[in-house]
């Protein structure tokens, strides 16, 4: 044979080393498709920043070939990233996802005003092809209803892509992830896979979710007044276990926050949430119900400042005012980062009178991914050629790897790959082959795109030392310095015990003035540098901080 | 009796909604004594700023009345305020605490140049007698050696002040909190206890220190290359566990890190550390031993950026560099804040390919506070009249406060003070009456106390926006403005894609010195205000960006 086989490509553009904006790019000749298209939040690292995207401008150069997007759950790690990506597709491009999944995906392109999205219904135990590739979708437990594993038949051999999972023995919801169709998998041979190492690291398994209904009940049954619960307005399945322990001792439900209203709304459209009517309550109608009758089920488990929980712990929710014996539960972990936000709205609501129990307190709240035990069943049971940890930072990407090596995969056929990685796969190899454009784009305000390195290390440089602006007035014919140079500055004090700072500041950056006037020069840049060194070395030695300098020269 | 009673008061200035700074203060008529003086690390609520002190003004006040300072333990939140203390107080007053805590502080002592410091050392089981107070030094357990509980006679009555304590039942140092000098103190008949909350939500009891020390010999044993553990420097009980468990599998123990070095050498000289010479190592000598025969002792823990552990993540370790499977162990849990600076480490050292044990995924770390049930036993055990919790943050304070009330303390007889808050005490009444001054003192490079809460704000704007430093040129005779205003801009970007962004704002900020001119103004605050109005306006419209906006007018 002499026909030169086609590779298949798979490419992950986000998701490696590091949470979030998760997207996978699988290439077969002229056709391509996409597997997620999320977004990151950004930390302290990025002020100001409002959304981190994956770069997918290796998808928008070739949209041709794009038969669709596969999307494994509705959590915006894997969905947030949509509106952008469509905006630049436009949207004949076919996006296809289970019932709740379009229903969280739609609510967010209308937000953007992105008119009729092609999006395609998948049913869990369905197939799908597109192009060269076949998909079948396998249930699995996460802490999201309705998510699915996908199984893709290609021309080289089978890849099995897990989304996010575990394997929750007693789901909320009666549906477990398929087991069988995972083990047929294994049967028929998968050439690949690709699974969830967020939980990599922790040992043992991750409890099930019905165990939060158990303490969330405990909880219940013991308060004496009003009950708070923040949780993630997306994980139905804890919103129902919080509706069902409301109804069984006895309490209505008030729902707080845009998106817990929202999704809640959603949910319930498509019959993932069970709550009768009755058994729900508009917020200005708590009033007319006895405290000990209430649960508010609100959003603001990550601490967010503007969210419904924050608003109540700083007595400025619309509706709902913190009383003495309040319960408030968070039923959440804080994601990486948002730690000492959290802590600071339970301080606050403390202060405010609430028992607030939380995580380390109780147990109301499990993870949704697998941990190392769960990870080894999943292998086991796929018995893949080739593996690829994915869904990680590198600490959990080379657990993961661990945990493979451990149930026997070759060392060779495990890939830590970096996101724009090009994996190369025929039916009897794999490797890694040059990169593709990949990366990060910051969302800041209206701006996509602009907000770079040097932007952030700046306000970074701000935060820590504040800012001085040196304005010097130089003459337009001679180009010498003219009158005193202006100080301005904000975030540092020059003054308040120690006058003369200020003034001895102004001193220095004149007598350089003078320096450089002696010296002829008259080169703004050459001036510039001048200023800002002596200054710099002047504020140093008096106040051993290092504020950004910024010298303007004006010609008057 | 005509004759008045004195009060003794008790005064919080540190420590209460708050983890760090604590400081208490004890008042008896001509007398005072304070206990601890500590310092809180700064979080990203305090950008550039180093270190906040109490402000003890109060002390500093009455400093004639000031019979000395006792110190419960070692550790940074309960000592470090003392250089900036004695800078005021002058080197006269005495400081007492046990061996260890002495021999920690003068250490500091001396890196402020404090000279001659009268530091008189106590005794656990000891007796001390302070004008009218007498103490005696309760050994505790805790996250360094050495540390004791108070009872402090008072002419009204007693006081247990409970320094930090956890109830370790198998203490490495075979050293027991004093079961029966707390049983006699409550047989005594104790007025007031003043004891640590920083565990009060967490249920049932810490783990022993002695679990660490298993957890460190099973990963010890398996490790077939080099390990390294990173702890804080201050828990002489866990670098003991380390070097025993580094000799028992036939290690040598190398030592790195400013403040590992420091300690380890105090410990050892004091005879807090056991370890034999020959088992210890220079970082030199590393080179001709096999890594599998070596254990590094590193700080880092915290994922400070400068630690010897960051700068082996980094790569830029003098002496370490990390190699593919080497085991780090992360023996310490991060300070709240600190959590995503850890991550980050673990991450770094992943990529450089060592395997990271840490809290997540192994039992390498307890705490040294005491959970809700060994506080109820102290309770339990002291039976006292009048309760203060102490050491934490308002929903720490919050949940000791419940846990009293389950052994029995009245409500009324239960104070959640304030820092400042003066509690006064006879011996048949306790009530709140009066503030002092207290709150935060900033150290920032040289500075202590210029720093205030507009700098902060300023930061973090600057932070999050950037800033948009305008000048504006105005004739000095007529006041008007002339030529162009010149825009600089840092942390923010007015170009890119959009490159008339910039033009577009000069020509906006034209517009309105022409409209402001028009009308004849020429105070300079008016002027301004319209160009930061004007601007401010412009950039969120166009950018959805609110940047801090500084006008400049000079006069030419």
């Amino acid at each position: 044979m002499t026909h030169k086989k086609t590779l298949l490509r798979v490419i992950p553009l986000g998701g490696l080393d590091e949470i979030g904006k998760n997207m996978t790019v699988l290439e077969y000749g002229n056709d391509m498709v996409v597997i997620d298209a999320g977004i990151m939040f950004p930390d302290e690292d990025h002020p100001g920043v409002d959304l981190i995207l994956p770069d997918f401008s290796y998808v928008i150069r070739r949209k041709d070939k794009l038969r669709g997007i596969l999307i494994t759950h509705g959590h915006e790690d894997h969905t947030g990233a949509l509106p952008y990506l469509l905006k630049e597709l436009g949207p004949g491009v076919p996006i296809l996802g289970t019932k709740l999944t379009l229903g969280m995906i739609s609510v967010k392109l209308e937000e953007h005003r992105l008119k009729k999205p092609k999006l395609r219904e998948i049913h869990p135990g369905g197939h799908v092809n597109l192009g060269p590739f076949g998909f079948d979708f396998i249930p699995v437990n996460h802490s999201i209803p309705d998510g699915v594993a996908l199984f893709i038949r290609t021309p080289v051999g089978n890849i099995l892509h897990t989304g996010d999972f575990k394997f929750d023995q007693t789901p909320v919801d009666g549906r477990l992830t398929d087991y069988s169709a995972i083990a047929a998998a294994g049967k028929k041979g998968v050439l690949l896979l690709m699974s969830d190492s967020t939980n990599a690291e922790s040992p043992g398994i991750t409890m099930s979710e019905a165990t939060v209904g158990v303490a969330l009940r405990e909880i219940f049954a013991l308060a004496e007044h009003r009950i708070i619960v923040a949780s993630f307005s997306s994980h139905i399945h804890r919103l129902q276990q919080v509706c069902d322990a409301a109804v069984e001792s006895g309490r209505k439900v008030v729902v707080t926050g845009r998106s817990m209203i929202n999704n809640t709304r959603i949910a319930r459209q498509l019959g993932y949430l069970d709550v009768a009517e009755e058994d729900l309550l508009d917020a200005y109608e708590m009033g007319d119900i006895p405290p000990e009758r209430i649960v508010v089920l609100s959003t603001g488990s990550q601490g967010e400042p503007l969210s419904a929980l924050a608003r109540m712990a700083n007595g400025d929710h619309k509706t709902v005012e913190i009383q003495e014996s309040d319960t408030v539960v968070i039923s959440a972990t804080p994601i990486p980062g948002n730690e000492k936000a959290v802590s600071r709205v339970i301080n606050r609501l403390a202060k405010a009178g609430a028992d607030v129990r939380h995580k380390g307190s109780d147990a109301v709240h499990v993870s949704g991914h697998a941990a190392a035990e769960e990870l080894k069943l999943m292998l086991n049971m796929v018995k893949p050629r080739y593996f690829v940890p994915i869904h990680g930072e590198t600490r959990h990407l080379r657990a993961h790897a661990n945990i493979a090596r451990m149930t026997g995969i070759a060392p060779d056929n495990i890939f830590m790959l970096d996101n724009g990685d090009c994996l190369e796969i025929t039916e009897s190899s794999a490797r890694v082959s040059g990169r593709v454009d990949s990366g990060v784009v910051y969302v800041d305000g209206l701006s996509v795109g602009d907000i770079g390195q040097v932007v952030l290390r700046d306000r970074q440089l701000l935060a820590h030392d504040g800012i001085v602006t040196v304005v010097i007035a130089v003459d337009l014919q001679t180009g010498q310095p003219m009158g005193e140079p202006e100080l301005v500055t904000r975030g540092i004090v020059l003054g308040t015990d120690d006058d003369s700072l200020a003034e001895d500041a102004v001193a220095r950056v004149s007598k350089t003035l003078a320096k450089t006037a002696r010296e002829g020069a008259t080169d703004h840049a050459v001036i510039k540098n001048a200023v800002r060194e002596s200054l710099s070395q002047f504020l140093w030695e008096r106040t051993h901080s290092r504020p950004m300098i910024i010298p303007i020269v004006m010609e008057v």
